[in-house]
């Protein structure tokens, strides 16, 4: 795939919790977000509750840069939430860091949240009508702020007759699931409990983990390894999970839906150590690599892999096609945020900051080059020069997804229709777009044998990028302005 | 008077508000929040609307650290307001800093407010029963929240016959008067129009200035000349003035009741250059000193006043009795936060870091040392220690206000009553306690005839902290907690 | 004067050092040179040598900004020397910030320093010509690199017959002053003791203090009070200062020539509080303020002063004249810096962010405006224009010293003849320029009259910058370029 | 190897150099600073000239959080320097971050340096000795100072007959060169020159470019290509090249000794598309893993690399063994400085923050583990460990190069003798220790044969820190203290 950083798709945040008495919470959330910092490099934060008082820290930039020892310390108890979030282009701003917390009338109430919901805006403009000022853009705010209100107010179905004393903060989160359409994967934390809830097509992932005294919710199980978590299993499509004193307990929320987790999870966001439904995605980024040997077989000399999100494609690519594998592309390690741009006659030769071609692989050799997706095509284009500078005789592009023709609207801010080079031109367009000397996909079908793990099994996977068809009903303003957020931005301003 | 800075009391804020399309009003906003600086030096803050969008840039510390040309370019638009922020000794955070800003049903909402809200308690309970969530302690956020909501919701009054459609801005500002008790001087912020609200005492002082091209609104008048502006008049207790494009309206709030504009701005807080009820405080100040000596002659050769508040009423005592006036205290121009403390040594010889003394004018001399206040009392002893190490024979003390008795519901974070020296003695123990040869205050008599212009005029200020006569009702439990803040702080945590 | 902050002479900073075994050196240095923050604001560092090591710290910005507790605390040891550093307009570099720290052959070396080496371009060229690269512009780099040279490089004289063995620190301090001409006054730290050290004239002030445990060096006498020292004497010109583990010691150093203490140390550098010569510099303002009413009476209602440094002379003024004292005009106490400037109307209206008239004494007055000194002249003009917009009938400006019409090159960044309004224009001419009613200066006689003590005194003060007599020799070309620091800047760029 | 960051070998720092007029060279060497990234992430620095001033700008941490637009701008010129510094755990300093700048007698001199002086204690002795100061502890400095001092002073060999007059640089140059020994790759800034000098050995890399408008030098290739620049030569051993006005000049510096090449280059240090002695050091690495096949094959089921130095030596063990190529261990991409540190139960628990293992490719396999050095042997035991947890049968450890046994004094930072694993056991107690199945290095032959391309070649190439055989003459007490530069430390603190 093209570079994830700043020019391609970009995953919605990755989100950890952790109910644990005698453990640092605070601590072992730092360590879950470190894990997680693949999927948000924006900003972060952590939250944590000791039962009395609520403790919050946030921060711009990666989360070694926002956290220190020094702002970690005051954030004391037994529960806590984190928060990655991504990088925009634009304007970014700390109001939108997560997580979210505020005081409700039964007490303190955080929110992490990975996804999107598709009728934000309606579901926001009912807070406003209720006299609910909001102080941010996201979604995210609208969610907790419908959990602080009481249950009559946020449901549509009728008040339960057996009303109860207390927060009820499972019947908010309840009445919340009933109105929420989208994706949604949230961790919130109350004064005494942590909870952890997934719309009910299971859109985005989010796992459970045991821990010495307590346990754990996140977005990957590779967080879990990192903390010294066992992993237990997925949070259920439409599940609401409650963590608290008396252990784990498991209980519905909305009825399931078809499971539709996001198949492109599988081919790039993942990190290739965590286990999605019970899959590693490693080994099925490599079976991708395989089938897509099968598919589009090359006449080539070598295999290499786009660093480093494609390179398990590319050796499962080179195991099936016998081809032998090898680095064609040095990738800068230290490569970071850097406001100074090249001047006119760099940009000219094209030259190239983050990628260096390894010419005594490449000199005089037909190359294939795998990529795991190509989402606007204007990176794999400068590398098939890079590679041809650096001596290739041909390349041969083979992608280990379908083409990307349709935008995301369940939490993957990846682009407009125009942006997607798929959906403005066939593949041999394409092809001669980026100058390759062959292009070639892997079918949808391919695809989906793959990641649900045998050919008979039924669908269950989100393609919508791929195919077009969404599992949610998407109202149609949103196919049109295509960017809610961009559209609340107008609104708000700066 | 004592240090004001961080150890004697503190007035809550300073707010300025200018309407003014073709002027550079983020640039205005800052040079008046440059003059209010007295008012508040813990944070500080501006939001612009441009009649579609609001932008808004908040920081701690100075006006002039918080600010900077990067960061004001982007303050778009013809309307601002802004805030300065009063120094906590404790945990000061950035999320209340103000102003705040919204997004409502009816478009962007910012508030910057001086004062406190008696019933802020209450208020904030009805919110968080209604289900709005809050995210900090201030009472300035259950003011945005409360003009947020529908008027039917806010206020106690039956809704209006004549239902029109907008926002209803007058309507809403006006049923939170009806609510709201306490002091409270509000510059609001609407897509379209600027707000200036004072409550129907008129506990804290605002007045209004006209500027080429529109109209400002600020704490004080220093402010308005700070930017070029002529003094208008003051804002009405009770009276809400809309600033729009059809240029100044007044319209009625809540009606008046009894005036109490806060004595202590005339003793303290306001800055000399100031107006308050057309009288420029430094010239009250001079009269207090005057009043002083008559009430209150001492056998002396000569008269100083603690830098730098009460340097006017230390010359009005000179001129008055005829003691010659000069310096006895040299104040480090450049004392700023330090957080370095002195060694066990240096505290134990009693070392000052702000005050060093003129030898040369005390040596031998009988001194009248002229303080504005005395509210804790652990300032003006080490003065006099240090003037007698300076030389000095004798020093009597003389004050131009009452004795501080009762601690400030109105937004003044004075102290509480076991805090205030004048609570827990009387003045021949207070003048033992201080080391002074004699001790002698101001009558509250004295210092109304001054202030208000005429002794036959009628009562119109508040003198709560010397008198214990609150204009308006305090809560039982208010008088228990004595610090609102700091209970919720105590739910709420960091 | 006017504002000596950025726009009018800049005293080239102030020294500290301090020998005191088991005392916390580094803070009392710290709190040192918050007493010494007037003489300059551009940056500060303190050094300190525990005997073996040394430690260095350093920084742009006032003293409080440049430390805090964790970079305190590495600053161990029993000797320290600190400094504080003048503002520049221009570019301010760290590498410009004192002290100086360098290893020599025997040990580390520190240097504080203020003054101005008349022929420091020419020592410059004699180390370049010896091979010593250097990497800073000042003269204090001269200085130390010369100190590091063996004695026999250095001095003009033959050496010493009787050469011992050791560093001779004594001897090569006292080459150094054999050919280092102009003024300085140097606080040196090496590893086992502190030298204090003033050129031959005396030009910039340097005293002695005792303190518990040991003895300590300051620019000011301020400084000594403000970490509980006792005052014992000044350093005498020509002399060498040496405390170590057998106490204080006095060395000869050159030979004593005719003192000549910079008399605008009196007028406006000095801290009110700080003896210099064993005169307290308020006392001594007070009495220029009483001369002056005697030398240029005014036909006026009251007197009043330019905040700060010219209030003493207005309250002598005061005094003689038995016109009433008052203040004028209000001072903005937090002004820093700040580099957003005034928008093009503000500055057309001549708004003032800094004073503001007080209206109240001002109104229909005929007033006396005291200055302790007029430079450039570009500030007082615009007090009087504030003046008379308050009201004021009449401005009739009284200047505490006489016309300022000459360079200093002894350590004061002052201007350059052509910036001198006094050495373009006459009295009536100034007067005219500056929008008074009438203008009189204290004559040079007077003015030597009250800071010698008494009149019959011989003269023991540079007058230069006043009378042209320049106690030293200045070299031709550096009244021609004015500048030197200005000329190695240029050769050496950023 | 193990991790090279804070725990394993560390590179002394890149060097770049650029003479193009017409070209921005400030942001070239940004951008080829950028690419050096990896041999020094503690500090870098940009010094330019522009024929009369020369403008630095340095600073603490990686290369794109020094340099912003702002900083960048003012670096004017046509000639510029820059250098990347390696970090320490231990304290570093701004004041040791290069490259120097200073001020000589004839003009401007900067220099940017790689490599270690073994004498540089005994040169720094003389400097001292002739009476410069030295303000820090690096070799650096003593580097300029010699050149800074006129040749008589400098070299041991009596002066040229023919003295012309100048700054006769290249004499000087010459004259450092007979006095210095160890290894050194200098890029040398004078006002109109840029001047590229490699140690009579060649002991670091340092190469030539070309670019439209001029030349460039760097420590490695890859910064060229990153610039746009043609790969030209290196620079020969004990040559000095002349960049300036009339093109490109070879001059003799010292006569070139026998070559030595720092082997440990092609095994760990240099990026892997960096071309040394013409070949990609990617290629040799492959080579390297080749070789390891042959002399060390072992029974499994397939091979891994540690990520990412590691590489490309296990694709060349793939290869030869034909055991299949995969991943075995996920790297943390945004691992950063972090100073957070995991609590005990983490550490007890031994949880990796780096690396992860990739269950489903480990599952019961035998796997070979490739590595290209073990230093201090404490990173590759976790990892065996890691992938053991991850479900691997047997883990063979393989090392393509042989054990480091001896401590490096030509610029590697490596450790001392007793920090080095192989110093301290043999291969079996090491292979014990580290928890492996078996465990084999690369023979000396072996490495030798691959990166000197042709086994009959004569050998050219350090191997020191593998044999024991150290190309210079190392001083018997640098040998007892093993690290120069903390003796230094201690001497003169922080």
């Amino acid at each position: 795939m093209e570079a994830a950083y700043r020019t391609g798709a970009r995953e919605e945040c990755g989100v950890f919790g952790i109910y644990a008495p005698g453990r640092d919470v605070a601590r072992l959330t730092f360590f879950g977000l470190y894990a997680l910092q693949h999927r948000g490099q924006e900003g972060a934060g952590i939250a944590t509750c000791d039962g009395t008082a609520t403790y919050v820290q946030k921060g711009m930039g990666l989360v070694a840069q926002v956290f220190h020892e020094d702002n970690l310390r005051p954030l004391q108890g037994h529960i806590a939430i984190g928060h990655t979030r991504y990088s925009t282009t634009g304007a970014s701003h700390l109001r939108n860091v997560q997580p979210y917390v505020i005081e409700t009338m039964y007490g303190p109430l955080g929110v992490a949240h990975n996804g999107n919901l598709t009728n934000a805006l309606e579901l926001r403009h009912q807070l406003l009508q209720r006299g609910v000022g909001l102080s941010s853009t996201t979604d995210t705010e609208v969610i907790i702020q419908m959990l602080a209100a009481p249950p009559e107010v946020t449901r549509r179905l009728p008040p339960h007759t057996d009303e109860r004393a207390g927060p009820r903060w499972v019947e908010r989160i309840r009445a919340l699931m009933q109105v929420a359409d989208g994706a949604y994967s949230l961790a919130i934390l109350t004064r005494d409990a942590l909870y952890a809830v997934r719309d009910s097509h299971g859109l985005r992932p989010l796992c459970i983990g045991e821990i010495e005294g307590g346990y754990i919710v996140a977005s990957e199980s590779c967080a879990l390894l990192t903390v010294g978590a066992r992993y237990v299993r997925e949070v259920e499509p439409g599940e609401i999970v409650l963590i608290n004193r008396h252990g784990i307990t498991s209980l519905p929320g909305i009825p399931a839906r078809q499971p539709a987790l996001c198949s492109f999870e599988y081919v790039y966001f993942a990190r290739p150590d965590s286990l999605l439904e019970d899959q590693v995605v490693h080994g099925v980024r490599q079976q991708l690599g395989q089938q897509l040997a099968r598919e589009a077989p090359a006449a080539a000399d070598l295999v290499i892999g786009v660093p480093d999100s494609a390179i398990p494609a590319a050796i499962g690519y080179s195991r099936e096609s016998g081809l032998p594998y090898t680095e064609g592309l040095t990738k800068n390690r230290y490569i970071g945020r850097t406001f100074i741009q090249p001047d006119d006659h760099l940009r000219q030769v094209g030259v190239s900051l983050k990628y260096n071609p390894l010419t005594a692989n490449l000199d005089g050799q037909r190359v294939v080059l795998v990529d795991d997706s190509i989402v606007r095509g204007n990176t794999v284009g400068p590398l098939i020069r890079l590679l041809r500078d650096g001596g290739a005789r041909e390349v041969h592009v083979r992608v280990s997804s379908p083409p990307v023709r349709h935008p995301c609207f369940m939490g993957v801010d990846m682009a407009t229709h125009t942006e997607l080079i798929a959906h403005q031109l066939d593949v041999p367009a394409i092809c001669e777009h980026i100058g390759a000397d062959s292009l070639a996909y892997l079918s949808l079908e391919g695809m989906l044998d793959v990641i649900r793990g045998s050919a008979s099994a039924p669908e269950r996977h989100c393609t919508a990028c791929f195919s077009g068809h969404y599992p949610i009903e998407i109202p149609a303003w949103l196919f049109e302005t295509e960017r809610e957020k961009l559209m609340f931005e107008a609104v708000w301003g700066t």
